[in-house]
C-alpha cells in the first residue's frame, strides 16, 4: 500500500532476453546484464556482427545476381522487335522496393521519435529525482540552521531572563537539549549530502548523447528518402547518370542500413537484459557510485511493504523531540509569562520557529517517503524499457526494410538501366508520362495503317 | 521549494488561444474556456464550420474545373498523331498529389499515435491520483481503527490492572484521551471520503472514448491509403472502372477529410483555451463536483509556497497527541511495570501499536503532501496540452494534405481517364511498364527502317 504501480518488463523484453547469447568462441553466455564482463561484451558484439554477416550475404547475393545477369544474358539481335523478357517486371519490382523503402522510412521516423520520447522521459525523471534529493538536503540544512539559531538566541535569552527560578531554567535547558537532539536526528536525514553522483549530470549526459543519436538517424532517414526519390526520378526520366549515381548511393546506404541494424540489435539485446531485471544492477551501481547504505537504496528502489523506512527511527525521534519542545514551551508560557514579561518575546518567537520547523518536518517526511523517488525510478525505467526499446525495434524494422528494398533496387537498377535507350534523346523530355499509352497506341495505329 | 516544476502552456497553446473567436452573429467571444457557455459553443461550431466552407470551396473549384475541362475541350480529330497537350502533366500531377497524400497519411499515423499517447498519459495520471486518494482513505480508516481498538482493549485492560494506583489510572486515562484525540484529528484527514467523483471512472471514460477515436482515425487513414494505392494502380493499369470507383471514393474521402479537419480544428481551439489557464477551470469544476473546500483544492492544484498545507494543524495536533501517548506510556512502563507484571503485556502491545501508528502517520504525511497529487495533475495536463494537442495539430496537417491531394486527384483523374485508350485492350496486360521506353523506341526504329 502506498507504492504506486511500478514497472513490469514487457513481452518484447522477455522475448529478446530469452534469445541465446554466445561469446567469440561460441560458448553460451548467461543473459544477465553485465556490461563490464568481457564475455557479455563479446556476446553483444556477436549480435552486432550478425548484421555484418547480413550485409556480406546481401552483397554476395547482389554480386552473384548481377554477374549472372551480365554474363549469362542471351545475345539480343540488333533491332529486335520483341522487348527483352521481364523488362516491365524489373522496373515494377524496383518501384515496389522503393515504396517499401519509403514505408520503412515512415516507420523509422516514428521509431526515432519514440526512442527520443523514451530517453527524454528518462532524463526528466532523473531531473525530477535530482530536484527531490536537493530539496531534501536544502530542507534539512535550513531546519537544522533554524533550530541552531533558536538555541543560540531565543533559548539563551530565555535562560538569562529566567535565571532566578531554577525549575524554569531546567525546563529551558530541557528544551535546548531536545532542540539539539532534533537537529542532530534531522542532520542524519540528508543522505544525499556530499554524494558526488548527480542525477542531473547523468540526465544531461544522456540528453547530449540522445541529441546526436536522434540527429544521426534523421540524417540517415533523409538520405534513404533522397535515394528513394532520386532513384524513382532517374527511372521516370530514364536518366542514366542519375541511375548510376543512385546505384552507388544505394550501395552506401545499404552498408549504413546494415550498420545501424547491427548497432540497434546489440543495443536492443543489451537493453532487454537490463530491463528484465533492472533493480539489482541499478542498486549495485548506485551503491558503488554513491556509497549510500543498501537499506536506504533498497527502500527507494523497491518501495514495497517488505522494506521498512530506514529513516523511520530518526523521524520518530525528531518528531518526539519537537513535540516535547512544544510541551515544554507551553509549560514555560504558563509558568513564566505572568512573572517575567521579558520572557514573552523569546517564547513567542520560539513558538513560531517550532511551527515553521514542524511544517518543514512534514515536508521532509513527504520528500523522504519512497513514493516520489520510486515513481521517478519507475518512470525512468518505463521510458527506457518501453518507449525507447519499442522505438529501437521500429528502427530495426526500418533498417531491415530499407536494407531489403535497397538490395532489391541494387539488383534491379542495372537491369532497368540496360533497358534505357542508348542515346540521350529520351533524357529531359518534358512530357514523358509513365502511364501514357499514346506512344504505343500510335505504334499500333501506325502498324495497322501500313 | 518542494513543488516539482509544473506545466507551462506551449507556444502552440498561446498561438491557438490568440486566434479571434466569434459567435453565429459574428460578435467577438472571449477566448476563456467555457464549454457550457452558449456563445463559446457557437464560436467552436463556427471554427468547425470553417472546414465545411473549405469543403464547399474545394467542391466548387473541382466542379468548375471539370465543367471547363469537359465543355471547353478543343475538338480532337479522330486518329490524330499528336497526344493531347499536358497529358503527361496531368498524370504526373496526379501521382505527385497521391504521394503528398501518402506523406500526409504517415503524418496522420504519427499524430494519431501522439494523441493516443497524450490521452493515455492523462488516464494514467488520473489512475495514479486515484491510487493516492484511496490509499489516504484506507490509511486513515486503518489507523483510526487501530487506535480505537487499542483504546477498547489494551488501555481498558491497563486501567483495570492499575486500578489500585490513582495516579497511574490518571496517566492511562490521559493516554486514552490523547489516543481518542489523535483518532479524531486523523479522521478529518480523509478528505476524499464519500466523494462521488472517482478519478478512475473519469480515466475509464476518457480511455473508452479515446479507443474509438483512435480506431476511427486508423480506419480513415487506411481508407485514404487504400484510395491512394488503388488510384495509382488504376493509373498504372489504365483500368477505367478502377479509376471511376476511385474518383467516387476520393470524393467520399475528401468529405471525410474536411469533416475530420473541422472536428480537429474545433477540438484544438477548445483545448488551447483550456490549456492556456487550466487551473481556474479545473478548480471550479472539481469544487462543484466534489464539494471539497477550496483551500484543500488550491493546495493540490497550485502546490506552491503561497498556499499553506490545509492539513498542517491536524497533522501537528495528531503528531503531538502521538508523542504525548508515547511519553505517558514510557512513564507508565517505568512506574507500573515493576509493581504490576500483568501490565507488561498490554504496555508492550500499546508500544507496538504506537510504532505502527507512527509509521502510518508518516506515510499519511507523505501522501497528503501536495507534491504527489500535483505531479499527477501536471502530468495529466502535459499529456492533454502537449502530446494530445500536438497530435491533433499533426492530424490537422494530415487532413489538410489529404484534402489537397484528393482535390488535385479529383481534378486530374477524369482528365487522365480521358487519355486512356477507349477499348479494353490495355487492361490487364502483364508487362505494362510505366517507365518502359521500348514501345516508343521500337516506334522510332520502325519509322526509320521503312
Amino acid at each position: 500500500m502506498g507504492a504506486p504501480p511500478g514497472y513490469r518488463p514487457s513481452a518484447w523484453v522477455h522475448l529478446l532476453h530469452q534469445l541465446p547469447r554466445a561469446d567469440f568462441q561460441l560458448r553460451p553466455v548467461p543473459s544477465g546484464f553485465a556490461p563490464r564482463d568481457q564475455e557479455y561484451q563479446q556476446a553483444l558484439l556477436l549480435v552486432a556482427a550478425l548484421a555484418g554477416l547480413g550485409l556480406g550475404l546481401s552483397l554476395i547475393f547482389i554480386a552473384v545476381y548481377l554477374i549472372r545477369f551480365c554474363c549469362c544474358r542471351p545475345p539480343e539481335p540488333p533491332g529486335a522487335k520483341s522487348p527483352p523478357p521481364g523488362g516491365g517486371c524489373v522496373t515494377w519490382s524496383c518501384i515496389a522496393a522503393l515504396l517499401v523503402g519509403c514505408a520503412g522510412i515512415g516507420i523509422g521516423f516514428y521509431g526515432n521519435s519514440e526512442t527520443s520520447d523514451g530517453v527524454s522521459q528518462l532524463s526528466s525523471a532523473l531531473q525530477h529525482a535530482n530536484h527531490t534529493l536537493s530539496t531534501i538536503d536544502d530542507l534539512v540544512l535550513e531546519t537544522v540552521e533554524r533550530l541552531g539559531e533558536a538555541v543560540r538566541t531565543e533559548l539563551t535569552t530565555l535562560e538569562e531572563v529566567l535565571s532566578e527560578r531554577v525549575e524554569l531554567v531546567a525546563a529551558t535547558r530541557g528544551a535546548r537539549r531536545q532542540a539539539e537532539a532534533a537537529a542532530q536526528h534531522l542532520q542524519g536525514l540528508a543522505f544525499w549530502q556530499g554524494v558526488s553522483l548527480s542525477p542531473v549530470q547523468v540526465a544531461e549526459d544522456v540528453t547530449f548523447v540522445e541529441e546526436y543519436r536522434w540527429l544521426a538517424y534523421v540524417l540517415l532517414l533523409l538520405l534513404v528518402l533522397l535515394v528513394c526519390l532520386f532513384t524513382l526520378l532517374g527511372l521516370a526520366k530514364q536518366s542514366k547518370w542519375l541511375v548510376v549515381v543512385m546505384t552507388a548511393m544505394s550501395l552506401l546506404v545499404l552498408v549504413l542500413s546494415w550498420g545501424s541494424m547491427g548497432l540497434e540489435a546489440a543495443t536492443a539485446v543489451g537493453l532487454s537484459d537490463f530491463c528484465s531485471n533492472p533493480d539489482t544492477y541499478v542498486l549495485n551501481l548506485t551503491q558503488e557510485e554513491t556509497g549510500i547504505s543498501s537499506d536506504i537504496l533498497n527502500y527507494y528502489f523497491l518501495c514495497n511493504q517488505a522494506v521498512s523506512n530506514p529513516f523511520q527511527q530518526r523521524l520518530t525521534l525528531s518528531q518526539r523531540a519537537l513535540a516535547s519542545i512544544h510541551s515544554q514551551l507551553q509549560g514555560l508560557e504558563r509558568e513564566a509569562s505572568p512573572q517575567f514579561p521579558a520572557a514573552q518575546k523569546p517564547l513567542l518567537s520560539l513558538e513560531e520557529t517550532l511551527n515553521v520547523t514542524e511544517r518543514s518536518f512534514h515536508q521532509l517526511v513527504a520528500l523522504l517517503h519512497c513514493r516520489s523517488l520510486h515513481k521517478d525510478y519507475g518512470s525512468a525505467l518505463r521510458g527506457l524499457c518501453e518507449d525507447a526499446l519499442e522505438g529501437l525495434l521500429f528502427l530495426m524494422l526500418f533498417s531491415l526494410l530499407s536494407a531489403g528494398a535497397l538490395a532489391t533496387t541494387l539488383c534491379s537498377l542495372p537491369r532497368a538501366w540496360a533497358l534505357f535507350p542508348p542515346s540521350d534523346d529520351y533524357d529531359d523530355t518534358d512530357d514523358d508520362d509513365p502511364f501514357n499509352p499514346q506512344e504505343s497506341k500510335r505504334f499500333v495505329q501506325w502498324q495497322s495503317s501500313i
